[in-house]
């Protein structure tokens, strides 16, 4: 019924700062522009955008959108989230550039999503002339690292094997690698795309948003991604990385955008069937060697995480 | 109900030849050997094999495997091909290593094909030890380019739209390209996976193999696989490339194993959800673009096709 | 005496054209920019520049630059050109921007050569603040592929053992490696720096301009080329490659610029001690793998050599 | 006279160990091998051997050698050593395989140098056969990372202003940059080939080794390291980075082999003329961008520094 991550839309409180960091640094496209918001995409993504960035008083995540398969869906999500006694709101086409309708819904463990369809495609697939050619094809005018395309986002919890409930079983998720921890479940990665995970539920003390990770070419992009924010006099920007997770196999470099909202530079992570057994890790196997294949020993900051939204949109 | 492309069987003459050449040059791993056949895997693949050569008289493609949703499937697709009158035929349990109950198909363009749910893994997945480790965590051992995994194959048939009403109506394979030419389709790229494709069909006088492709890590290994082969002395199994197709954006090179055997050496291609809006390419545009975004004219060698297997596997 | 190839001059016959290829798609930086002239260098280069693009009737090249290891050989050098009764010019201080002393020489084959030592360099080198740092460390403001420096020219000419009296005996180039065709020298790759070679000669009916080749960063940059090629309209500027040569190990892609001047996108060639043996080839073996250890065949155009200009500088 | 750093001798306690290290894991290649010595080499390397492990009681540097431009250049050495009265030692040909005359000198900081003209070259270059092949043209022979070859060895000295005595005005050693604080030259690095240093000069209590440095193919190759070390369970090995040094560019990876010699594994350096002007860094400037572009803060273990033999060599 869900297909995979869509988008992900971050509070930044200076947009022309943002807008230096994300487009002229790292190389995002500017799909839609407001006093506002900010729509940006990476440069293989199909979809018009997949990363809002909205002025407001404070930085974190405002939610993010969950794509369908069908737009039949919406309407069954609707009614199940209504048998869960899940609080949720149908949002009107035209919430956002090129949106169909939504369905809006705070999941269990506190993070505002929104299920959506139908989106605006970036480009119009006749290939008569040179507008229609396949996004990817107009390196000439990308700059940046640039970041490929959207992968995942990883949340904050208060009890991971709860989240689960809804994650796992109810929204049928594959749960491709875990950590167990004295009889509880620490971490659980989980998809839709045959990938490591559209969305990571880490245990804290409650709903938060530690990063968004966008997928790039390989690991010379991952040292491209730091050379580019040390010569633009981001140094600071780079938090920590680059390195690889043992748990997930990710080739990472984690940065923080001038408000501080974190994003995860990746490669390397692995396709594998979402009816494939998930990977097992005691929390020994995975302080040993999961949390870091090899790396540096991470930074105290790089434990923060950042709030989420917790209102309900206009509408 | 079928999840993507799981492997192909191709016939060599030389088992020991074709072992030098995939093994020792191009890196494949070697999951099980007999004395009449290879079981092969690519460097980051969870399953046992995805590349069998099995010694025969003539060189040519034996059979290739699609890997369904779940076990049930099987059953649901023994009845559907009863009702759509196409010949098939049960092969039970352990017929190759490792491999469950098998649904051996001859679909209408001419091609066998095994449907399967069960496989045996790669890796055992606790972590306790280094064997335990993913699969792609051993590259102290690995040599060669070395392939990641398989993509996709490419096969041609009489006719492109009676094949689709296999492919697209009864199997649900999404097209995400295709070409038309003088009023019919000259070519379709189909899947079920959400890359480009599992299996492209094109345009011919009969069932044939044109080549099977394995995904390598970025341009540099497209580059290397060159290397490789030319360092290795086998400069003339360099049939065609690098170049970059418009039409799927790959980024190519085709070479031939010594039996004559092509596969696509691949990199480059996209993501894109299996309801996406197909991709239409006029005749003139794909000549002009879609066949060739830059390199090489192709040679005439390119054209030639390979048999395939006739036969019923013996159960 | 002489240290390296300095820079070269080409004639294009369209400022605003060759400067959207050069510096908008290729990536090269602007030093200088009159009505007439360009000049451009590579982005980790210390010279202010390498490539000036004048503004000509027609297209080719002007002459090329050889920087001196001191000052002083610059008096010594004219002291042996007029010993060796080869046409020479002293050329004032300032003749380009920032360049120093010269003095001119038409070398017995027909190029024009300008020796200097003194060329303003790009960079101040006190790392007081961002505008001191080293030049490739402003990567968040390239574009292109891009290319990093110039590496070496290949020039045609009538008699190659000839030019070779000149250029190993006098000018005391090193030969890295030569072809021998039926007793005389068919071409002879020659060199002040330890690489391959600053300047190529090749067997031809007279003096003229084959290639300038820039170095890039490595075969994935090679493969960038050519997409930012054929993703800008560019595809007809591909004239051959990628491949690589034997002789010399060079990745190479040949590129056209508008109007016609040929470039070498080049890696992966070799380090060695000038006092090495030169490595010979007879002609079999050149022909058989030297000049093409794998690739395409070469279209017939690459074969095409362009003018080199015949006049002295105005002083 | 003295055209570059030429090879490094490095201790090791179990020899067996050692070669499981650089041979099967980082890839250098075996040239000779006896019961107390092993002789590697880098893969794009002409001279037979870079890299001498020598069986001892404790690790360490044995020596280092320093290639001459011309075989003559022995004599005047020899000569100037004994005017400036700095202990020296002529060893006949044949000390180390297919080595020719050397000339011993414990240089004034305290480190044994060897200087030498003539060592076995190790491909014949005849291009009859594949023997005579370039180096690098063995690909499917190589494994590991692969290091391409030796680039520069980094030594601690009591005095580094004392020190330049030696290695600038005496050995016509170029300063690429260096550090100045409080008055005094706190690091330089020093070169004869065109690359930033071959020997790089840092204040310490006294004659020690801190690393030798090997180049790889770019930035993927330093990932490549990491993942190779890890894998084969050597993760401890990897000591510090990936990270880029501003001074000098470099972006490293420091690893130990078993025996804690530390090795640099390195791209990206500058090429500049021998006679460019030094580039100058306060402490301050370097203390702040200098040491680190960008990467994580050093650990402890990097300072350490390992001992270096005072016994002449048994001739």
């Amino acid at each position: 019924m869900i297909r995979r991550l869509g988008y992900v839309e971050l509070y930044v409180k200076d947009l022309e700062r943002a807008k230096h960091f994300y487009v002229d640094v790292l190389g995002f496209l500017v799909a839609e522009e407001t006093r506002e918001q900010l729509y940006l995409r990476a440069v293989e993504e199909f979809d018009h955008y997949t990363l809002i960035l909205t002025k407001n008083e404070w930085a974190g995540m405002g939610h993010f959108g969950l794509r369908l398969e069908k737009e039949e869906d919406l309407e069954e999500l609707a009614r199940q989230h209504q048998a869960w006694e899940i609080p949720h709101r149908r949002v009107p086409v035209g919430h956002f550039p090129g949106m169909g309708e939504m369905l809006w819904v705070k999941e269990p463990s506190g993070h505002p999503i929104a299920f959506y369809h139908d989106l605006k495609q970036a480009h119009s697939f006749t290939i008569e002339d040179r507008e229609g050619a396949l996004p990817m094809r107009h390196t000439h005018l990308f700059r940046g690292i640039p970041p490929l395309r959207i992968d995942h986002m990883n949340l904050r919890v208060h009890d991971v094997d709860q989240a689960l409930t809804y994650w796992r079983d109810r929204l049928h998720f594959s749960v491709s690698e875990y950590v167990v921890r004295d009889g509880y479940t620490f971490a659980a990665w989980t998809r839709r795309a045959p990938g490591t995970h559209d969305v990571a539920l880490v245990s804290s003390t409650g709903p938060s948003f530690h990063h968004v990770a966008y997928i790039v070419e390989g690991p010379h992009a991952i040292i491209r991604t730091a050379d580019l924010l040390a010569d633009a006099g981001y140094q600071e920007m780079i938090e920590y990385g680059p390195g690889r997770h043992g748990l997930s196999n990710a080739l990472f470099l984690y940065i923080r955008d001038p408000d501080g909202n974190r994003m995860e530079i990746y490669t390397g992570d692995y396709v594998r069937d979402l009816d494939a057994q998930p990977i097992r890790w005691t929390w020994e196997e995975y302080d040993r060697r999961g949390r870091l294949w090899w790396g540096p020993a991470y930074p105290e900051r790089f434990l923060e995480t950042q709030p989420v939204c917790e209102k309900w949109p206009n509408v």
